[in-house]
């Protein structure tokens, strides 16, 4: 299982709103008789590559990540090609929570007589396709939200300098985070003050896996952005209260970052990066739409003139601190990279 | 040398303003004769303990942390004792650099024909002496800035509660540094918000060895604050505009921090542990006052309406930011302690 995880990641951010699978077929003595993983959305299903490849499967184990499908899609059902392979016995990762599955490929593999287990490393299959099961259960796409700052949390001097309070190494991270997400996220006020690219320099990536850039604003962009200029898609959503003739790309009528994720979602960008600023993030936290949150912290000081890495969550009391959980902590340079989930408190 | 090292440990904060210091003779063979450390100030010198505990020491070595004393203060000179001791070797850790040895000891050893070595492990010996070496280098006692807040910098909601930001394994940190310091210091603002005991509670420790209380304020504090009312010793410093017939002790015209910290090195008290708040914490940051920063991060935001983990630092652009050298980071139950030393800006 541990296997078909890790060749199930081969699919990277392509198979979106497909989920990522990898699948093993294993011999009745237990040796590996071929692998094959979901590519691309629209391509071949794992279990079909895998099945592909091998030559008579009678009697073998099919090791898969998630539920073989039951439905007609891109592809035809992958578990009328498991029962009529010869395959003996399918060990499941986790059933796939798409209604048009749901436990429906489970008992097409069991009516046939093939033995079926299921839910085995479900926590790590879980994991492995965390942006597909938030889609599929909230119709949204997955948000990353990303900050950096200083240990008494400023994003910048009061002036609004910020070169560089993080190094190297954070930063490098930071552009493998973007190279891993559909599209990266700034509000309006980062793109205006920050000119940034928010495109994948650091580390190696083709031109066709650098991210869509999304600014979220109200107001008006200058023309003269790098965003505007660069290769590659960029978009503007906004409420439409604004003429936006600069930007390639304007979507209207998003009022909320809630629409905006379902709108993101639709256009196949199931993972966003949203890397600030400090006001898009509070409305990000408040409105529990942060799904994971990686904070860069720097061992210095700006002191209290500085810029707020977040806005204002509407916290009067200690009670409503919002916690993180499943943290873990990574020395990243001379930073300090602070990741885990955002517990929400439901009132 | 590192027996010698940890032995001197056991001085404690009891041997200020005298330096910690632990020596142990070998035999010609490299066995160990005897050990010695100074055991509080005005006690017997490390170099007489050892010396007194071995028998006849002829042809034998000494390895002692410091530079022998030369002078005569509350006991006779330690170089004396050892040249009519017979040792024939003595290998030291770091030259003393209080003006009334510095050297001398060195020179009075080498005189007598003695084969002397200096400067074995000298930077654990340095760190060994951290607060003996600040003192004897600037007149004042060591300040240690505990801070605890948020990933997003706020040591408290808007209301004022932080009822509790970290946990109890960052707290149990927090009582073992107190029972380490000679006093524990806060501004008038939080001995006032918080109310604090300010005493070591979560570990264990004599009465003895409770710190002294110090708040630095300059305005009038009520009379019913615990700190007034628990055992031990409490001091008020200010600059004496106000009337604090309620306090135990009352320093007058101490203006500054630095002002204080030469007051505090004159009682003995050698290490300052200062808990805050943001504003004082700006203050002693802002005077180049802070010698140990640590500060504890708990895996939460509260927003920006929080209350600031440091006040104004006055730093405006991004060059003028306070970074940290020398830096650990430990995860301390579920949060996360950064410590190193602070790094000033000289103009």
């Amino acid at each position: 299982m541990r296997r078909a995880m890790i060749i199930a990641l081969g699919g990277g951010k392509k198979v979106f709103p497909n989920p990522l699978v990898g699948a093993v077929i294993l011999s009745p003595e237990g040796e590996t008789v071929s692998e094959g993983f979901h590519e691309f959305y629209g391509g071949v299903h794992a279990e079909r590559n895998a099945l592909e490849k091998a030559g008579d499967v009678t009697g073998c184990t099919m090791v898969v990540t998630l539920e073989p499908c039951s439905h007609h899609g891109k592809t035809p059902p992958c578990a009328d090609a498991i029962t009529s392979s010869g395959v003996a016995r399918v060990v499941i990762g986790m059933k796939d929570p798409n209604p048009l599955v749901s436990g429906k490929g489970i008992e097409l593999l069991r009516n046939s007589g093939i033995d079926v287990e299921v839910g085995l490393f479900e926590e790590e299959a879980r994991k492995l396709n965390e942006v597909y099961l938030h889609y599929i259960a909230t119709g949204r796409s997955f948000v990353h939200l990303k900050m950096a700052g200083t240990l008494d949390g400023k994003s910048a001097a009061a002036d609004g300098s910020s070169r560089w309070i993080t190094g190297p190494e954070a930063r490098k991270r930071v552009h493998e985070y973007r190279r891993n997400s559909h599209a990266v996220l700034v509000g309006g006020g980062t793109a205006v003050a920050d000119d940034p690219e928010l495109t994948v320099r650091d580390v190696q990536c083709s031109d066709e896996n650098q991210p869509v850039r999304i600014v979220f604003s109200g107001s008006a962009l200058p023309e003269k952005l790098k965003l505007f200029s660069l290769p590659g898609r960029t978009v503007v959503a906004t409420d439409g209260q604004e003429n936006f003739s600069n930007a390639a790309e304007v979507w209207k009528d998003i009022q909320t970052p809630g629409q905006l994720f379902v709108k993101t979602a639709e256009q196949g960008l199931g993972l966003i990066l949203c890397e600030g600023g400090g006001s898009l993030a509070a409305l990000l936290l408040r409105d529990h739409l942060v799904d994971r949150l990686s904070i860069f912290t720097a061992p210095a000081l700006l002191g209290s003139t500085g810029i707020p890495l977040v806005g204002d969550l509407g916290i009067e009391g200690i009670e409503q601190i919002l916690r993180m959980e499943d943290v873990t902590v990574t020395k990243t340079g001379n930073d300090i990279l602070t990741e885990g989930r955002v517990v929400y408190r439901v009132d």
